[in-house]
């Protein structure tokens, strides 16, 4: 009777679902509005950073220097509206001043552009696919902007070991599809894709949505390509599968975001691309019945688990505000909805092992309605509720974003508890315009551990800033968890490492950026 | 047709196969022959390597200090027959000369002992369960010998993340025995489990047998405690899954084989255990075919393949003199033989998997004929056919172990080649007992691009070793392989470095050495 009513469900709600707009590439794409425009992140900061004088301003001769190197004016930017596309990063929270961002395309300029500026102490910027969340590949002063968009090349591709070598600024969607051109897969996807490098994307050890299956980029990069500061060129691209010969020095630079080496080169692992994907979207009562899924769905999903996003009702009230759809459960609004996603080699198996888990789960009374994607455009549009919540957190104006880990039991308090916090200071009202805040909602990737706590505000103001910092931070040291999951320390966290990490901890991280970068030239104000 | 062949032969062989004696942990037994005694390293290779005089020679007092430290007699060793066990590897080729063997209870402990030691230049070697095949672990001199064996606690579990908390010198098994009884595996299996600690494990970052299915442990470990030269402690181990606040310094230890600080605790991320694993044996005429043969199984078997071994013929003839047992597949000799595993949650969708696939390859004439196990038993005698050859390999006085990574396409050309060299030289006979060399065989991970080359010898002796090296490294160094895939340096290969690693690695190496372990305590005349 479960099953059935899960299949009725099912049936019910997805000729819906099928007419939802399909939002191809929700975070990949810019949004420039005219009306607005971004402080400089050194004014709105200004008690808190200055420009360090040990570093050189940037000079006619110098600019000179770098047009001999790179040999084609294209490939140095200095007018201003170009620069602001570098300047700015795509949330419009930060901007930088830089005057110069150069576009090399061999690894060799790139040698010779560091070694020149370590040895002149011009500070610099490497910058990807510039779709940060932290403020990491923006300048926060005049440094330069050395962007990896002209180094975009698949250098090889193995079809027997699944290994890829590549250039850092390759277009993580361009790997992925000349991958699955040859049977395989990107062992990483996150909602930037479209945009965003494969060098920023180690740079900054992205997690996105097939960590739960695939794991890290600590265990699938083999082999990377890195110029140091001084222009040392650092290659471990022939790195196999397997190698113990010597510490693992390219782990250091992956989640670096560019403060020891700009990563010009990658060698990644990558697996077998799974020929069937099914998709469901659950309603679930508690939070505590949501981990109970988890764990049930890791046990009886086992190897063909590929990703279980949380979500709570507050964000999918936003994101049906903003896509102006109806959810694609009809049958009343639940605390709590769970997307679970299997990825496999044979569809009839994969189905059956999620409609008996799910029937199990129905029937134990853990979740209390469900659909399943009956074909790939229901399954995009289902992955649209969950991939269109940032862009829908930041639609009034703009959002604070925390993402965080806590250990799974207490993952979801931190949400109630910053619920609280926000409304006994009368900041919040989800239609009352008047109201800074419009809601702070909790969605994430509860497979990894990790939260996304986003307060969606109608503009950035010292008020709600003062409720949430240092609380937040706080409240994840209090329940052991990490301050950054996936997004990194950038410039908006630099701040707040120690909450995260030990004094020793500190103290090897800042031993080893001063070992590297003795001058301090790479990405400097941020991280550490 | 084809696949009723298959299935035949399974019948035919499988009453037989079952019948074989079960060999329960391979390596792990050590096995001393009263009649041999294992020369002193230091004297087999007195050209190659001195004692460094800045270290201290260990004094009564010194002795006293650790005494004071540890709070229990039972915990220092100085009696000379106890300290051949920890001065002895287990494939006795090194001996070392240690007069005192620590056996700590706490961390605070292992940081008190350390801090002394850099104090006073005590050179130490850390050991595990003394399971290595590089003779990593075992003193070259008289460097104090510091056991993990009395910390082998289980920390804390957490059944909803799988993440495990252990201390260092937990044995393998019982880590996985633990896991088990909660539902979950250990991301890692090898034949020495029995005996090696998870701490060694992850020191030398040992690969085995499931990393084809569960990634390196650079993925896997979250976090790790360990002790710095100067007796600092470093702790990562309240980390999540996901944590990008600065470098990730574990990793830096991980494969460093207990040359940077001992590792004292582990924090690892462990899967839900397969419910359903079977296993395949497979003849097959070349060594093409067997690639052919893997490149399909990554793709059918995809989410369920868990193991793809190789072997070749010889290794088969030397297992089966070994274990004085016919042959499971009985119906003739083939050139190579694979063992492929699946691990899954559905035993009838894996099985139904598994013989599509094996039809398919048989039908395409890849596999000339093959068994698959029908119970608990059958798959584990199968698996004995794998696992018993590193002792089979040894058992007509010793073998020259070569562990390496090579491009897949290349990777048997390296056993036809040394086979070729020792035939030239005439060192070898199968049958012959005043030939010193019995045989050169290959076998391995091949789903890991991991070879094993065994050089099974009835005596070490100066002209085979001369006919093999550098000749190996000089192979692998022009394939772009490396010249130790899982085993690590240790003392065997820390010359070697230079075939797998450029000058630039070999001096970032070098730099990292220096900086943690100015005094060059730990571990000493090693790896680097």
């Amino acid at each position: 009777m479960f099953r059935r009513s899960l299949v009725l469900a099912r049936r019910a709600s997805l000729s819906r679902c099928a007419s939802l707009r399909p939002v191809a590439s929700v975070i990949s794409t810019r949004f420039y509005a005219a009306s607005k425009t971004v402080p400089f992140t050194a004014e709105t900061y200004k008690d808190k950073v200055q420009r360090d004088p040990r570093y050189k301003n940037l000079e006619e001769k110098d600019v000179s220097f770098f047009r001999s190197v790179l040999e084609n004016d294209n490939y140095v930017v200095t007018g201003t509206e170009d620069l602001d596309f570098f300047n700015e990063d795509w949330m419009r929270k930060y901007k930088g001043q830089s005057k110069l961002v150069l576009k090399p395309k061999t690894t060799e300029q790139v040698s010779e552009i560091l070694k020149y500026c370590n040895e002149q102490k011009l500070a610099v910027v490497p910058q990807g696919g510039n779709t940060g969340l932290v403020g990491g590949s923006n300048p926060v002063f005049d440094e330069i902007i050395i962007s990896l968009a002209n180094m975009s090349k698949v250098r090889s591709f193995d079809d027997v070991s699944g290994i890829l070598k590549c250039d850092a600024g390759l277009i993580l969607e361009n790997a992925d599809n000349f991958l699955a051109e040859n049977g395989y897969i990107f062992p990483l996807d996150l909602g930037a894709k479209g945009s965003c490098h494969v060098g920023g994307v180690v740079a900054t050890n992205a997690g996105g949505l097939r960590l739960l299956r695939y794991g890290s980029l600590h265990g699938s990069v083999l082999g990377l390509e890195a110029v140091l500061p001084d222009g040392t060129i650092y290659n471990s691209m022939d790195a196999l599968r397997k190698d113990n010969t010597g510490y693992d020095l390219k782990q250091l630079f992956i989640g670096s975001e560019g403060t020891l080496g700009i990563i010009t080169g990658v060698s990644i692992l990558c697996p077998s691309r799974p020929t069937a994907t099914n998709v469901a979207f659950l309603a679930v009562s508690s939070y505590e019945a949501v981990q109970k899924v988890f764990v049930g769905a890791r046990k009886e999903l086992s190897e063909i688990l590929s990703a279980f996003e949380f979500m709570d009702s507050k964000s999918q009230l936003l994101t049906a505000r903003y896509l102006k759809a109806d959810h694609p459960i009809e049958s009343g609004e639940y605390p709590f909805y769970v997307l679970i996603e299997t990825s496999g080699s044979n569809r009839d198996h994969d189905m059956e092992k999620l409609e008996t888990f799910l029937g199990n789960a129905m029937e134990d009374g853990l979740v209390d309605d469900g659909i399943i994607a009956q074909d790939e455009t229901q399954l995009r549009n289902l992955w649209t509720w969950r991939e269109s919540i940032p862009e829908a957190s930041a639609h009034a104006g703009g959002v604070y974003k925390y993402d965080v880990s806590i250990p799974l039991a207490n993952l979801y308090a931190l949400v109630d508890d910053a619920s609280e916090r926000l409304a006994a200071a009368d900041l919040v009202d989800f239609n009352d315009e008047s109201k800074p805040v419009v809601e702070a909602i909790g969605y994430g990737h509860l497979g990894d551990g990790n939260l996304h706590l986003n307060v969606c505000v109608r503009e950035y103001r010292k008020d709600i800033e003062q409720q949430l910092e240092p609380f937040v931070y706080e409240w994840i040291k209090e329940n052991k968890g990490s301050i950054s999951a996936e997004h990194g320390l950038g410039f908006q966290k630099k701040n707040y490492i120690g909450y995260s990490k030990n004094d020793i901890e500190i103290k090897m991280i800042k031993d080893v950026k001063n070992h590297y970068d003795p001058n301090g030239i790479l990405n400097p104000y941020k991280y550490i």
